[in-house]
């Protein structure tokens, strides 16, 4: 365990290294690694699937349920995927290109911001092995390195797309220590990693709740979580029912087990009559469960179909994030009650109105105080390959640095230049 | 002490529920209670400055030091440059004014990131009862509700400004609990404000090294700290030398009790010998005490000049921050040795080149990993009101969220809005 701490140190130490030249590396060589990288994947899908092969033997064995096991398997799909999802980001123009905020003082003084790389980014995170080449692309073409510790389940994955991750740095000419990946599972690595706040600038922690708040609580330098999404979607008096159906089956329905699906829905009361009931058909046919507060139950009830999966609501279905096929409904009597109720359970992720009241929509959008605030879409939209940022390392749910899908530009931050001609402070 | 953090608690959630209007109250009315701040501070002159002889005199009696009283101490002149601050910022735009990164998806979503405050500021402070208007103003304007935790000895003087920003505030309509003060100093109640994560986003610790690293380490929300500025000025081999002159003394000598004042000198060994002797002559006149590398102090020992106050740097003088007239100074033999010498020991607050060459400045700007970075000019400018943002609230030597002198615009962070029109995701 000695050695492996070592190790640890050793790889901080070069990756801080790496980081001072991948901050002035020019944009043609970062997208030359991200090409060969793309074509190392398909190159190598043997020796990769095989790796795989054995950590999902392996999971199988340790009885892994099939919902993880899918997570972790590689298919010659997903691997083309993840090829072609690299290949996209050097499409997307370097995000160290920008100076923003210039200005010329009296005195002559020029200042400006530049978008400079975080530095040095540890990745700790579980399962999915397409997650350790989404990280590396997205730190390398924003400058910053990466030390990468995925999950037990996928040692052997992660190291043979590790290989071909820094095979492709290497012919392209980027800095050796770019991309390193700690080949070793120990639990103790994570918690001396967490020290490492000489060499590591920013974590980025990706699994579940526990895992999160662990590493939030442990770091001693700045961590980016993705927290929960308890997702709001609240249909106003005046929306449009046929929107309001199709937006709360695609919220709920599309992919119930990840953050930005709807976990609560609100409902006007003097629109809850006629758009409850078709709503909750639709869930029924994907069999959703509802847990109404009492009027939509009464309204539910009315109904009279037995697909319906309705039951009361408890206190704990406020503020609860479900991640499966399960939604709490509430009608309520006024925006503001909606507002207020969102302000009071949100986590403050993903929330939405739907509406075709103008001066309804310009409130939500203003006073909902969440990452992202949609009118008239899906909250499903949350994610930074749909939002074109050329994908993401996380959705963050905290308030300062970056909100929402953290894509290429959220792994920078900025220096301020100066440039004088001999100035001195009166 | 039970009902103090009670009524802390309470504090916390008059915030919070300001939060929410202060988010979207107008321009004109924040503008209008900074107007009326300013005109307060100047009509109830004589009670503050009353306030403050208390406070001043109750020093005086527990032997306080004549810089530490001087800080305290409040005139008629710093009443009025207060009042100036703050009616200076009204002048500024409304940093919540502004819509970025805005982007129209191919499903025609419209994104884009709007300014949005961040929502409960806690300060910390010490001593200086400026500070107390500074933060109050910025936080107003940038649309933030603040809880005041100011330091002991400057109990009355706050109360008695505090008085005045809320009489403002209430005047102008500002929703009650934007702007509250902690009228007690017991240390317990910054321990349970350093709980407070539910009611407040972001402490702001201004104070000594040993303050903030206790603020840093104990709040359970984020921080941003303004950490020690360890700075360097390294004069290249081709510099003016007379700018170099200039920039050094002004660096060292105009105000050596803070941050942003210089710590090191490195000297290329080509123009050392030149430029060596006239710096160190400006600075005995000042005098600044020099420990000196063993060929800088070879240089000055043959001025012999028994003025200057040279003596042989120790290994505990590169990377200390003197916040006194003491400098240390090296003498490097290339622009590289100067860059990795910053980047072992500068603190990552600010650093200035001299140089009239062009590639050594651009080199500087773009490796030196500084908050602020410099050419040719001195890093006493380090500062939110030189830097035309309308104050500030401290300066971050943190790489994430905002680094340098924090301003309107750092008191803020963004939202996304997303407008569409019935998009689902497929």
């Amino acid at each position: 365990m000695r050695d492996a701490i070592a190790e640890l140190e050793k790889m901080g130490q070069a990756a801080k290294a790496a980081a001072r030249k991948l901050a002035i590396l020019s944009s043609r060589v970062k997208d030359q690694a991200l090409l060969n990288i793309a074509d190392g994947l398909l190159a190598k899908e043997e020796a990769i699937l095989a790796a795989n092969k054995r950590d999902c033997d392996a999971a199988k064995g340790e009885g892994m349920d099939a919902a993880m096991l899918d997570r972790l398997l590689l298919t010659p799909g997903r691997l083309r995927d993840a090829a072609e999802g690299v290949r996209t980001i050097t499409s997307f123009p370097d995000p160290l290109g920008e100076s923003f905020d210039m200005r010329t003082l009296p005195n002559g003084l020029r200042l400006e911001k530049r978008r400079v790389p975080i530095g040095v980014v540890g990745a700790i995170y579980e399962s999915r092995p397409n997650v350790t080449v989404d990280i590396s692309a997205l730190c390398l073409k924003s400058g910053n390195a990466v030390i990468l510790r995925g999950g037990r389940e996928a040692l052997h994955s992660n190291a043979a797309l590790v290989e071909v991750i820094q095979e492709g740095c290497r012919q392209a000419g980027v800095p050796e220590g770019a991309v390193q990946y700690v080949p070793s599972t120990e639990r103790e690595l994570v918690n001396h990693m967490l020290k490492m706040d000489k060499a590591i600038n920013l974590i980025i922690p990706r699994g579940g709740e526990e895992f999160v708040k662990f590493i939030t609580e442990n770091a001693t330098m700045p961590v980016i979580a993705s927290g929960a999404g308890i997702c709001h979607t609240y249909v106003d008096r005046m929306a449009d029912i046929d929107k309001a159906v199709a937006i709360a089956y695609n919220a709920k329905v599309q992919r119930p087990t990840v953050c930005n699906a709807l976990d609560a829905l609100l409902v006007h009361a003097e629109i809850a009559e006629r758009c409850l009931p078709p709503i909750a058909q639709e869930w029924a046919k994907a069999g959703v469960e509802m847990h109404c507060d009492e009027r939509s139950l009464n309204i539910l009830e009315a109904v009279g179909d037995p697909s319906l999966k309705i039951r009361p609501a408890i206190a704990e279905d406020w503020g609860k994030e479900f991640l499966a096929l399960v939604a709490a409904i509430k009608v309520v009597d006024s925006l503001d009650e909606a507002l207020d109720h969102i302000d009071r359970y949100s986590s403050k992720h993903s929330d939405a109105i739907v509406t075709e009241d103008y001066a309804a929509a310009m409130r939500f959008l203003a006073e909902v105080d969440s990452a992202v605030v949609y009118v008239n879409a899906s909250t499903r939209f949350t994610d930074g390959g749909q939002f074109g940022l050329g994908g993401e390392v996380g959705i963050s749910t905290q308030k300062l640095h970056a909100r929402g899908p953290l894509g290429l530009k959220e792994l920078t931050t900025y220096k301020w230049t100066v440039m004088g001609n001999g100035q001195v402070r009166p």
